[in-house]
């Protein structure tokens, strides 16, 4: 499968609170702009991918825009986990053969649609009946638990997750698509109330609304189109063993999160190592998923994502690994990371607001539910 | 991608009402019997496909099995069009090298469950606040559109419904497994009441409980295991034009189902035709969909899938096309027809209760929503 599917085309939306459209409209509004972006039309569609929490459904938005058969149609579950393995199940359906063009998108409006979690009856079922009782309710709490966790075991230290903050709200300084472009510094990061200790306000990802949408085709075909290719090489899923959404309690280290799993295959099936990727999209709907991912993809030792994000290395301006270049979920939007696979595929175009030198770029899902993983790079 | 995967185990419940166990640990029971049946244990799993209508996440389903890792998962929307699509899903997987041994399951329990048709409130979204309030509420009532159209256009008649249904409850009869074993002639056919004339309840497929599950391993592998193997020759999804779920009402011809695009995709991806099919299960959940999904898989002309069906074609005993040979969704029961796709794996098998002289296999997905096909064949 390496290198057989290309992503061809982007688009999204602005991004903001009470967007004032539907879902519907604003997935449009994305997908038209990610076929134009391709230098294609819904004519040419023939597949789509979308993440099961969608409320769209793909009749809905073929029918609005006039494609004319999906030949290809699937979903994939657990939220922010969805994103990169929505992009590979639409890869692997192309290098299959069993569609042509495939549109992946996710669309958003909070606003009109209400936070699950901030929602709940007296009752709730499912898996959730077994830590809701004991305050496990919001996914901040639960990213806490294993926040707190980390600083137990490795010493991980609340200077090292403002480095991850700061650093990504100073990235979305240049990014006039980015929500929270106010300058913040450490003490700003420090000043912030707790959300659920030791996580801060600024530790958590905004509530967005918006959509994105990604267009792929065959890498041969990928050739003739409007903007350069970016070649899918290599994509994985993974749930771990034994795993409870997000917390991971059940499992004797919960730090070995499902990205530990979804690491050895996304290198295998790459056929790459982590000294080989130039600049990495981490999903950050917290910002401790970060370290968290860092060490389970390989980039350093358990451990050693604080301390590499304390040293700078994150940063676009020398860093050694640029990462979340747009300023990530924590200070762009948070669109259950698609934001952060399109902002991969502008890296490798070359049209950045932050560009750094790249020929190959990490992308993540989310790291405390069943995820998944991308190495997208240059033709 | 043709033959490179193989259904390997085929696993189920009783069928019954009332089942009195959760839909979990249905699955569970399922898939258990079919990985028992495969001679492979939960350590050998690495994907799944689901139903997006599973109430059961597939971190639930591996925590309790002991799957130690899912490689691969995703979901299959639409209902009763799913579930051929999730084979054909699996299939593409394991062609893909994206994982080795999948499980698709599919568990209902409806009597804990509810029928979500039944229970609407004074306000519906989607795209049943344009049709609802007029009347064409449950599914019985779409489908009934689509029936009456085609007696409108191909003077299909009322006594070639009851030749489908009183044959399929025929095939029944050897079924130890089967809901509706009781025999039924023309004359009880015509007997029964309207639910949504022109169609009568013998026209309407049981409301049932239970589950099923399917494992898929590589062709290669399946050399090994307990059971003769079972290839995925092809598999194809569609939806066709401007669809809407399910009289499909805003198409010049309602009756062009998705069912037509789906065929042309199976039969090239098959690199077979119609006339190489020895045995059919084709989605019964209403009896019209049989006569409409023959015409639209090409086994005859528009406007004779009824005559054909009323010829006793369709017949074990004798049949030029053995059709729904354990009983199909009106008579065995009903599970979104992934009890279609199991006695297609036992009809190759030959271990059918209805064993008819079969080399090949085509098994449908329902047609009056996003559809799927599959090819089976023997190696």
């Amino acid at each position: 499968m390496r290198d057989v599917a290309a992503i061809v085309g982007i688009g999204h939306t602005e991004f903001s609170k009470n967007i004032g459209r539907p879902e519907r409209t604003l997935a449009i509004e994305a997908i038209t702009a990610a076929l134009d972006d391709a230098g294609l039309t819904p004519a040419d569609v023939d597949g789509t991918v979308k993440f099961t929490l969608e409320n769209t459904m793909e009749v809905e938005i073929a029918r609005n825009l006039g494609i004319p058969n999906l030949r290809y149609f699937g979903d994939v579950a657990y939220g922010g986990g969805a994103g990169c393995g929505a992009i590979g199940h639409a890869a692997m359906a192309i290098a299959a053969g069993m569609a042509d063009c495939i549109v992946v998108w996710r669309a958003r409006n909070r606003g009109s649609g209400g936070r699950p979690w901030a929602a709940k009856g007296n009752q709730v079922g499912g898996e959730m009946q077994w830590y809701l009782p004991f305050g496990l309710s919001r996914p901040v709490d639960q990213i806490a638990m294993l926040a707190r966790r980390h600083m137990i075991e490795y010493g991980s230290t609340p200077e090292q997750l403002a480095a991850v903050a700061t650093t990504f709200r100073a990235h979305a300084q240049n990014n006039p698509d980015a929500m929270m472009r106010a300058p913040m510094t450490v003490e700003d990061y420090f000043a912030s109330r707790f959300v659920s200790e030791p996580l801060r306000l600024f530790d958590c990802c905004l509530e967005s609304d918006g959509a994105l949408a990604i267009v792929l085709t065959s890498a041969e075909r990928a050739r003739d189109l409007r903007k350069p290719p970016v070649l899918v090489r290599g994509f994985a899923q993974a749930t771990g063993p034994d795993h409870t959404v997000m917390a991971n309690y059940f499992t004797a280290d919960p730090l070995e999160s499902p990205g530990h799993y979804a690491a050895r295959d996304l290198w295998r099936n790459a056929g790459m190592s982590p000294d080989e990727i130039d600049v990495v999209q981490v999903y950050d709907a917290f910002s401790p998923l970060v370290p968290i991912s860092l060490e389970a993809y390989g980039f350093c030792k358990p451990g050693e994502g604080g301390p590499l994000a304390a040293s700078g290395a994150l940063r676009v301006d020398g860093g050694s690994l640029p990462c979340n270049t747009s300023g990530g979920s924590l200070s762009e939007a948070y669109v259950h990371g698609m934001n952060l696979i399109v902002e991969g595929v502008r890296q490798l175009r070359g049209t950045s607001v932050n560009q750094v030198d790249a020929q190959t770029c990490m992308v993540t899902s989310g790291n405390g539910v069943p995820t998944s993983a991308l190495v997208l790079r240059k033709p």
